[in-house]
């Protein structure tokens, strides 16, 4: 199973990581950008089959490990 | 316009950061994971209304700051 996992900055939390790539992409001429806001991305490969099983313990990871939920949001989704 | 690019390191490179988590979470006790690849994930704003515009200066955007080409691979979507 795989497993994609999406870990995003609280939308009031500051991304200072965002705000630099923004005022790097104006220097650039890509006047047209407004916010920006950075996250991480990761895939997971689970060897196991159990969904509901999966489920429950991404959800303990992305706690524990992937996602800081002090300043940080998570989603994933699961895929066979 | 909304912008999402999703940035990851191609497949035959090295990612140190993933074997890391990868290590952190079978330190934890999740031993069904397997191969752990951690890329970036970024939502842009565009002051645009040109979908085909958005499209070709985005890829810039990616090709000149957002990826490095040499060892990562990027896509993205773009939503009204």
């Amino acid at each position: 199973m795989k497993a994609t996992v999406y870990v995003t900055i609280k939308e009031n939390v500051l991304d200072p990581q965002g705000v630099a790539v923004q005022g790097g992409l104006h220097s650039l001429g890509f006047n047209e950008v407004g916010k920006v806001r950075i996250g991480k991305y990761l895939e997971l490969e689970l060897d196991t089959t159990d969904r509901a099983e999966a489920e429950a313990r991404l959800k303990v990871m992305c706690e524990k490990l992937l996602a800081n939920t002090v300043v940080e949001d998570y989603r994933f989704e699961l895929e066979d």
